[in-house]
């Protein structure tokens, strides 16, 4: 842990999407967070998490921006957990992750799948490029410096031998 | 670490996808690879990582099929991490993570961006229902449980309440 800080390198977008999230496990709280559930038992149930791990998990969800922390009852006092709308930006990353942990499951054999909520219909998500609609996976694609790159980043860039 | 099977279940497949990886920061060492990074000293200095956690990650790639530890030198004996065709298709999820890091910032103050290599054009990854072509993000998607689900998942997606 304590070598976070060097291994994020707030420069770098994954890096700062990985601290955002906080921890391992917590994306399985988004997942649940995004199938509907919103409470500390529900959470706790679901994922057979220690209270003290899921209330550490759940503040540091928080506290990146990704939960907001709801009263639902006065006496005693409870709270709710919901997505704003920057947790629910995060659903990508949830879509892609179980399209790699499904990629070799006939589609008939899997346990979740995407579906469009309005029309109930699955949903098959593929990573294209907005400008051609070309699928990415026909593509040679890759990361590279941008714009605002540092002269660090330039040199990583530069000095990897991607040929 | 003792409750990751609890937190796992290995019928989801993003849990599937986060025990491949292994460890959080993991997920920046494919990074590395993705960026053209094999050895274990670009690996360590990228990333300010301790010998042992390094070694300890690695093998853990290697052991999720995403890395192949091959020898490129025999004395002293040297070995480079590349990555396998499995591997490869994590890319997706390093993609959808940059784009969530970077989401909110403008395309000409990014550090890092998408290029196609080929043409050294920048690409917009964007994702689509594959049969329609809808960018998911104008559409109400969520997960619900698949064909092959157990009674379990089935119950999971049964008690949520999403409206």
């Amino acid at each position: 842990m304590a070598s976070r800080t060097d291994l994020g390198g707030a420069e770098c977008p994954i890096a700062r999407s990985l601290d955002d999230v906080g921890e391992w496990w917590s994306m399985l709280i988004l997942r649940d967070a995004f199938d509907g559930y919103t409470r500390f038992d529900e959470f706790q149930r679901n994922l057979g998490i220690a209270p003290n791990m899921l209330t550490r998990r759940l503040r540091k969800l928080v506290d990146g921006g990704l939960l907001e922390r709801r009263r639902y009852q006065a006496r005693p006092p409870r709270h709710e957990y919901v997505l704003t709308t920057r947790g629910r930006e995060f659903l990508p990353v949830l879509i892609t992750l179980a399209g790699f942990g499904d990629r070799h499951v006939p589609a008939d054999s899997r346990s979740i799948q995407l579906i469009n909520r309005t029309s109930g219909e699955p949903v098959d998500a593929v990573l294209v490029d907005r400008r051609t609609g070309l699928p990415l996976d026909e593509l040679d694609v890759g990361f590279a410096a941008g714009p605002g790159a540092s002269a660090g980043m330039r040199e990583h860039y530069a000095l990897s031998s991607k040929d």
